[in-house]
């Protein structure tokens, strides 16, 4: 079953242990927010904080996984056919960031998507956790700084993850073209369910 | 007015704008976890990603800002006469952390200080944020790994916040020892509040 997230929005979708959910950046250079959510609790959610502390890395290797903020596994990462850039240090934009870029009107954000994708299928979203960025580019200098470089994924650079839970699975292809992670033009993003059901009933904007 | 924060506690005051505060590694060695709350609405916190996307740093320089969950300024950094290892990437110890390091009984932690502290002020805990952990020593290497090494502040070695917004602060002496961050020997911790009333009433284990 694949879901197309069309670029500046988000999908959410409903994932059982043991599938596995491929994020592909579809025409490449475009950041895609990632949340996941217990699917019997939501208030339940994967924690980049608690994921490096199970990890001791910034992000984790082939084989490991994302943790929540119970400490109970709920992703497992098993494939990334990507140059590897994610990142797991960088908040969701939301409209405060954009009235801070200046932005007066409205502008789309992936804290927005997040809620709106979960409330399609009928779920709140207590909390905007910190979300998995993929194929978003911030190295971190010897000093502690970080860039915020254009994400460098080529079309279909993908990235695959088991869920080690039934979890809630959602995907926003990152609406920001005021800084420069998306090249300044955001695209749109695949989810694919690889060995699920074929029911698009759980799907939802 | 000093608050001491015995080892494996954790204290809460309320801070006025302007105001500064101190926290002072009494024996030198000690971790500890820091966490500040609007002081109008506690469901604002201050933010480790948030603050990320602020700064573009792994932690703040001095002068530059924390801010909240709502991109709010709530702390500056404005003096650090430690070595200069603070650590903001891993989240707060808790009884899920203790069990799997094998804890059958109970066993203190950040994350149940924080709760108590706060409810000593009559206030409620929504959700534990990531802390600030000062004086934690966990390097970053060049391939995004993590080190958990002990610390090395001195006694008496501070740093020195100014609340940007009235809020509430709480550190905990972070009571891990089992893990070699606090030289496996928690120590306690001081508050310092420089430039306020002499007003204990606001102070609560």
């Amino acid at each position: 079953m694949r879901v197309v997230v069309p670029a500046t929005e988000a999908r959410a979708i409903k994932v059982r242990t043991g599938q596995r959910v491929r994020v592909t950046d579809l025409e490449g250079g475009q950041v895609g927010d990632v949340f996941a959510f217990a699917a019997d609790d939501v208030n339940e959610h994967l924690s980049a904080s608690h994921t490096r502390a199970a990890t001791s890395r910034l992000f984790p290797a082939i084989g490991e996984q994302f943790v929540t903020d119970r400490r109970r596994p709920i992703l497992t990462l098993v494939e990334d056919t990507s140059p590897g850039w994610h990142d797991m240090l960088i908040a969701a934009c939301d409209p405060a960031r954009y009235r801070a870029l200046g932005v007066s009107g409205f502008h789309a954000s992936c804290a927005d998507n997040l809620a709106r994708s979960m409330a399609g299928l009928g779920l709140a979203t207590p909390v905007i956790p910190q979300p998995v960025n993929v194929f978003m580019r911030i190295p971190v200098a010897d000093d502690g700084g970080l860039s915020w470089l254009n994400s460098i994924s080529r079309p279909n650079d993908a990235i695959t993850l088991e869920a080690a839970m039934d979890c809630v699975f959602v995907v926003s292809a990152c609406p920001q073209d005021l800084v420069g992670i998306n090249g300044h033009k955001p695209t749109p993003l695949a989810i694919d369910l690889l060995n699920g059901q074929d029911d698009t009933s759980d799907v939802k904007e």
